[in-house]
């Protein structure tokens, strides 16, 4: 890759900000509950130059939101494999498999054309991970760029969906609320130059690459955790843990520790909703990643672009 | 009162320690837990001197510690009113209607000679009050009196059921488990003192009496909150909250101040479960309360008082 090339991408002309994918996070939905009242907030009532795109606020599970509840029969974010969206549809499916295909028609098909070309997905967590952004792949430029932005912006410790705490879920600290109202305000700024054709300047970023995830030792008759996150480790989120370090602290107060053979980063350190799912911590590698210039395609060239004539760099 | 007298007072046959009456509070459901499998923590296997008093421990509601829920179909902390009691049992009701009955079975009659004289309840709280115990009367001498042991023998800052947090609800943090556990083996190393005859000296504690709740700012047609608790007042619990303090911030950002005639101590700041309950903070005064010298009565007074010849003080 040489430093003066420019890498043109697609441009992001339909967003989405979602909130209360788990109803129980609740900055996100009182964000997108507080946007959709306050439209203006993000300059969609000025003038076109400002407008940063179509920007669509969905809560995608009200019902849960409702209820206060991470769900109400099945997690909504494990509902959007194409098993699971191309299915039939029956009344009695639970509500989150139906509430998937609902959001799959607003915001997709997944995988389309005619799907948003940008999620912003609000969560939370009571791990201390700051705000945080989860993409898909360590080649997603316009995710990493986004990133870099974000850490450039903003003077929270941002790290590569937004995930933020720590919050305890079914409450709402207005520290974390205004953390997240920013970093979605630069998210959708950042959108703004883009698409109006801003070249943005490549350079490096650091991610974190899940290895694997470490589940609470458990009894091995009862199925009940033994032992909790170590106070040591507790609220150490992207911090290294070395071989030997203390791990859990068990419940008759004995200290356990880190057997594996390299250091790594530990990230979602105790949260809440990964007890049910066997996860007490995730460990990542620490990897630098070389980012391209880039810049938006202008409309002529996106629309040729459609049409199958590819122009990848200038 | 003369400060030579001693009040004698029952003596503390039998405790009990309760975790899980709020199912996702897991502190107190882990730590119950571990005293069941380890009986010998609190020196019930060691001679007689060193037993401490006949200690049950129970875990409350069970079904929804199951489901880490509060509770299943209502809030068990409210069903032990003397009606909630006494009213028919049916099976339709709540189940913790039902199990408030089995509770009282096996702990009370509550008010009759044959309940416990002691029952230690754990709760956690999302809220920042340390490790907080709650009496129902500040001339319970000997709540009191534990209280002020508990201050003395641990580096947690004690104030006056055990309440402990922050610690989000469905979470267990290894530092709250562990004050957890030593403020539950100081209680009941002092109801050990006491019954073995020990004078405590008199002295003064500082209590704090509830004056009001307040409930978050509302949308007068949705009913849904519009604003979180101040940043500069989360956290806060117990520290003075004067006229014109910050003490909320509405999710477009604007600053809402107390509006009280006079500084009182906030507690309870963003509890979770008071959410549904429409408490956002409440509101306490801080008074100074002499405290008498007590000891317990020795076996032999105590049958002659429970056959009505009382000697209250020496």
């Amino acid at each position: 890759m040489e430093v003066d090339k420019v890498v043109h991408l697609p441009r992001l002309s339909r967003v989405a900000v979602c909130g209360g994918t788990h109803g129980n996070e609740l900055s996100g939905v009182y964000l997108v509950k507080e946007l959709l009242k306050a439209k203006n907030v993000m300059k969609e009532d000025n003038d076109d130059e400002e407008r940063p795109a179509s920007v669509l606020m969905v809560l995608s599970n009200p019902w849960a939101v409702q209820q206060c509840r991470r769900y109400v029969n099945t997690d909504l974010n494990r509902c959007f494999t194409h098993a699971a969206l191309s299915g039939p549809v029956s009344k009695k499916d639970p509500y989150e498999m139906i509430r998937s295909k609902e959001l799959n028609a607003l915001l997709g098909p997944k995988g389309s054309p005619e799907a948003v070309d940008l999620v912003c997905d609000l969560h939370n967590t009571t791990s201390n991970m700051g705000l945080c952004l989860v993409a898909y792949s360590d080649c997603d430029w316009i995710c990493l760029h986004i990133f870099r932005y974000l850490q450039a912006s903003t003077t929270v410790p941002t790290r590569s969906t937004m995930e933020i705490g720590p919050q305890p879920h079914g409450v709402v600290r207005s520290n974390i609320y205004t953390t997240m109202k920013h970093g979605v305000q630069h998210v959708l700024d950042w959108v703004r130059f883009y698409n109006s054709g801003t070249v943005f300047e490549g350079g490096f970023v650091d991610v974190y690459t899940t290895v694997k995830n470490m589940d609470y030792p458990r009894d091995s008759e009862t199925g009940n955790i033994t032992a909790a996150i170590h106070p040591q480790l507790q609220d150490r989120d992207f911090c290294p843990l070395r071989p030997e370090d203390p791990l859990f602290q068990t419940f008759s107060g004995e200290t356990l520790r880190y057997k594996g053979k390299e250091p790594l980063y530990p990230f979602f350190i105790n949260e809440c909703a990964y007890y049910e799912k066997g996860i007490a911590l995730s460990l990542a590698r620490k990897r630098r990643v070389a980012l391209p210039r880039i810049r938006a395609r202008a409309e002529q060239e996106q629309q040729a672009n459609e049409q199958g004539f590819a122009s990848e760099e200038e």
